[in-house]
């Protein structure tokens, strides 16, 4: 089960093998088993043995936790940013025998922002160059008459590698064989995990839910209610689902702009970003080296990359909106699907007489892609090419499997603005132009919003997944508040746990930066970490069975003092560490029975144990409570709760 | 209305206003009109001018917010630490004529956790004396053969000034005239604000409530639904509600511990926290001196102060819990009344029989509190004494108006604890002592979790609200994970906000250090700067008449570029200011019409006033618009929905 060497040749050292290297951790690999060939990557965490009661040592088995680091997690790896990842998927790919390479579109000094040739020389460096591996890479497309999509694979009935993968994945790297041999022990009714309105159940489960099969997989994405953006020219990538019968996933938004920022940062942004947990980037580069930053970004990227296409369109055209064309637009998009962009944002639902309903909003229109096809659709006084070339952009999406996130252009900017008119009509013509794509077998999820109070978020999921048939919901937050410019990380983190928790499929992160300025890698981390335990939060309501193991192992850590057990399972451990040697530097005092609250004096774990010797004595021993099953227990307390209380004041 | 001059006549200069100031922030008064003697503090924040698409300017009016600061956010206050705040109270308390001065209890060296008067004096230092203006103060307690608690008064249909001082401070002081010229636009049923299981309603009011009368806030108090923690012997208090119908309110936690910290630093976190937004502070000091950082706190404390006199009670007994009695206990809540805590949290609802429910539990007991009574209980195989004896306890609660925080001693430690058998078995027990106190005329709150997964967090807030009679629910978070230590404000703040607007009345707030270790000054302000903006989000999606408008005042400011006025109107401008002047230092770029998020070049925001234009261009005007009223619009496109959408690929 475990391949610790890498199979790929690497000639140089991993520059970043100790930064992305975590305390206590190895990287693990699981065989698939209808694909053997494939190799599944997770992190494990080895633990302390517990010391009991009676002085004997217990071990407690290691952690195994999903891993979005790639290559540049596993510490035997020895590449490096200048080569590029190396492709995993490639004979995936060829294997199915409907693509060709083919010489593809030729790249010009305006793709990244210039002028001429000359002006772009200007701007050259290290970074001009395509990424080593890969500076013969031709793109591919689709060539045997049809999509090559895994929507249109699903839709065959063929269970793709990918599949398998993200089957395995989930799963946390149980084979099949020992998930049939746990049993689940939620009562899940069909496909969706509990929601808001079910009754709550046990809430002590880590059993591995039987039924993120491939076949599981498969159907979801055949039935578009989750999809796998996994372009064919990005074959570096690992596969991941986003889907609301998943673990719920993050995105974090990185990217150059006019005033800041290099392509080195944005790589650096993009490797630091998936260290810690985002399972999607989105390049949000404007202005210079468009091109070259995300040609660099994807070919060492592990996760799935998205990109507003309109955002280069406009570049192209000198920042005038009004000057874009469907050509140039249509351009862009081959062009980034040659690199291998794996979903694009597109703002098609942004229709000219929507435009009009945000005049009176408190906050107009916030979106940058939003903004702009809605002054071009002034400017020309015509509805949005986006829109009226739907099939031919799906025709596009089909040939490389380019997924769509459809952008909510009219997203509120404020409470104010929140669940208006405006945005509500986008919503609905976005549902129109998914089963359009679905026509297509194109894989598309819906963007949300944005700026949202809590009582009115569930209205947006529940007419998300009405109108938009079930396909996966993707939202920027939403922000609960507007008055905390700074900690906007948390407002929306707020919003993001709730909406994960109604079924939202993957939560777009936001930074402490948000409206001030760009974010540095400091708000990168505390952007993905306050994302990722939000998205952990709204897997545990849903009952995610792959969810609360991790907590039961750190609180189980944290009760018996096993400090580094505490730091090492928690998502920033560096952190945790470091917060704990504030107040109590010392090593001893990682394992001291007490804790900087309360002191060496009292601490009130200490005196559970006595509690639990009581209870010994008392009869209740705890192999015989543990015989009777704790999920019995509770439902004869509840059964048994009138009695028990009948007399309060005996 | 405006009475900037302060009344009180102090000595030195105020050594601290420099830093209690807020950018482009005054300190204003609002006079009572039922007692026209009394003064409401709040802030004022100004605003530059809007600049309109003709070049002209539109005022902006100011922004009032309710201040916490007490006297030391006053720039004229020139009071100081050692001489305690002013006692504003100390002539409504003596025009009541129900209470008297006396001698008091004598404080002992162990009071301060030392043996004897010789230990004692190894300890002193300046703060071993009593705050200055206090060292002649006498104690003072019920005289009239009745309770003294707001909660008598209410319940005789007396409307004290406190309880005016609350009803103007809830409405940020706009008369009671001024009130009745501004409809409420929002439908309420009864008293309670709207709930999640209610219709969404239109999200733009920004009406004052009428309800919010010195009346309402009686009758509230008189129902027990809510509370003024308000001792007779805490005179420099400003008065401040907690109950549902109400701002959702926060607590900030400081306190040394045998490890850390001193009295000058747990005094320094006093004036921090309440500097930020934090409602009450309780001082949960463990060690020594805990008489006198009591005495520094409370004397210069302008919110309610709570404490857990077990801590105490503990330490006089050399931190062997089997060795409480009762008589130590309650000479504990004598001293402690006689200094002027507001309120008591005591863990009355640890039973012996509900121990061991907890033997099986992923982390037993976590509660300090819980934990000693549990040590009690099973050390002499008794009932708590805090049960046995609650009747005495009230009576004491009762001659000084101390009010109960009935504690939670055995909340969930971890997610697989949440809402079990022992939980719920206290919680139930705690709404019993609930009708006891009432009986007895004392105000009560009861405590609640933890750590809570988010599915589960209804429950709680339903079930406390049936079993204690709708007294008001106070909460610690509650977590929503156990993975993140580091970022437990965060787990903390998505639970928190969703239990507020369930309608918990107040969240006691979590730091970043929550599991590793004491918070810092910086720990403090993250963890008010999150509770603040969590209990604002509740106010919002419960739909409080005076949360919106501040909401609606940043987002105007952030829409039309005024970045001074969306830095000063924010929850924490310095905060803001730096993260924006990181990417843009320039003075000139904090009045430019661009951002740095997109640049000089293009930006989103500018093209909405294009949009506007157009829409003007098209015949519906601003002005139409408004006119025809935007609750109206929203209505109307409910109901014309579907005919709007009918054809969407027009």
């Amino acid at each position: 089960m475990i391949a610790p060497k890498h199979p790929f040749e690497l000639q140089t050292a991993n520059p970043t093998g100790g930064d992305c290297s975590m305390p206590n951790s190895r990287r693990v690999y699981v065989n698939g088993e209808l694909h053997p060939d494939i190799r599944i990557p997770f992190r494990e965490i080895s633990q302390s043995p517990t010391k009991n009661l009676r002085g004997e040592l217990e071990p407690n088995e290691p952690i195994r936790v999903y891993d979005t680091s790639g290559p540049w997690g596993d510490p035997e790896f020895r590449g490096e940013v200048e080569q590029g990842l190396p492709p995993m998927r490639l004979e995936w790919i060829r294997a199915r025998n409907d693509t060709t390479e083919y010489d593809g579109r030729t790249v010009r000094p305006q793709d990244n922002g210039y002028l001429s040739e000359q002006h772009s020389s200007v701007g050259r460096d290290r970074w001009a160059r395509r990424p080593g591996t890969n500076s013969a890479r031709k793109p591919r497309h689709a060539s045997a008459g049809h999509p090559v999509t895994q929507m249109w694979y699903a839709r065959q009935g063929i269970i793709t590698p990918e599949m398998e993968f993200i089957a395995i994945r989930e799963n946390l790297g149980r084979a099949q064989s020992q998930i049939a041999n746990r049993k689940s022990q939620i009562p899940r009714n069909d496909l969706a995990f509990r929601h808001p309105g079910s009754e709550p159940i046990g809430s002590r489960q880590s059993a591995i839910d039987t039924r993120i099969t491939p076949e599981f997989v498969r159907a979801e994405v055949a039935r578009g209610r989750a999809i796998i953006p996994a372009n064919i020219n990005h074959p570096e990538l690992e596969p991941m689902i986003i889907g609301r019968n998943f673990l719920v996933k993050i995105n974090a938004n990185i990217g150059n702009s006019a005033v800041a920022s290099s392509i080195e940062e944005e790589v650096e942004k993009m490797r630091w970003a998936t260290k810690w947990g985002a399972d999607t980037v989105m390049d949000l580069s404007t202005g210079k080296n468009i091109h070259a930053t995300r040609e660099w970004i994807i070919r060492n990227s592990p996760v799935p990359i998205g990109t507003v296409p309109i955002y280069q369109a406009l570049e192209k055209v000198g920042g005038r909106a009004e000057e874009l064309t469907w050509e140039i637009y249509r351009d862009t998009l081959i062009e980034q699907a040659e690199q291998g962009v794996d979903y694009f944002t597109i703002h098609a639902g942004v229709l000219l007489r929507y435009v009009p309903l945000t005049a009176n909003r408190m906050t107009g229109i916030v979106s940058r892609g939003g903004s702009i096809m809605a002054k071009w659709c002034l400017a020309h006084h015509q509805e949005s090419f986006l829109y009226t070339k739907w099939d031919e952009i799906c025709e596009i999406m089909a040939a490389y499997d380019v997924s769509f996130s459809i952008g909510d252009g009219l997203r509120p900017g404020s409470i104010a603005d929140a669940n208006d008119e405006a945005q509500f009509a986008e919503l609905y013509t976005q549902g129109e132009l998914t089963k359009r794509a679905w026509s297509h077998h194109v894989q598309v999820m819906n963007e949300g919003p944005g700026h949202v109070p809590m009582h009115l978020i569930r209205e947006n999921m529940e007419k998300q997944l009405e109108w938009c048939d079930e396909a996966p919901f993707y939202t920027l937050g939403p922000l609960t508040t507007d008055i905390a410019p700074g900690y906007d990380h948390i407002t929306s983190g707020i919003g993001a746990a709730m909406i994960g928790w109604y079924g939202c499929a993957m939560l777009c992160y936001v930074t402490p930066k948000e409206h001030l300025g760009l974010p540095n890698k400091d708000d990168v981390k505390t952007g993905v970490m306050t994302y990722k335990l939000a998205a952990h939060a709204a897997d545990l309501a849903k009952g995610h069975p792959a969810a609360q193991y991790r907590d039961n192992a750190i609180s189980k850590a944290r009760f018996e003092f096993r400090w580094e057990d505490q730091f090492n399972l928690s998502l920033d451990p560096e952190t945790a560490r470091a917060f704990h040697d504030e107040t109590l530097p010392q090593e001893g005092a990682k394992t001291a029975h007490f804790c900087s609250m309360c002191g060496p004096h009292f601490c009130s774990m200490k005196i559970t144990e006595d509690v639990r010797k009581y209870a010994a004595e008392q009869g209740l021993s705890e192999s015989e409570a543990l015989e009777q099953g704790l999920q019995d227990k509770a439902t004869e307390f509840q059964h048994a709760g009138a009695e028990l209380y009948a007399k309060p004041y005996s």
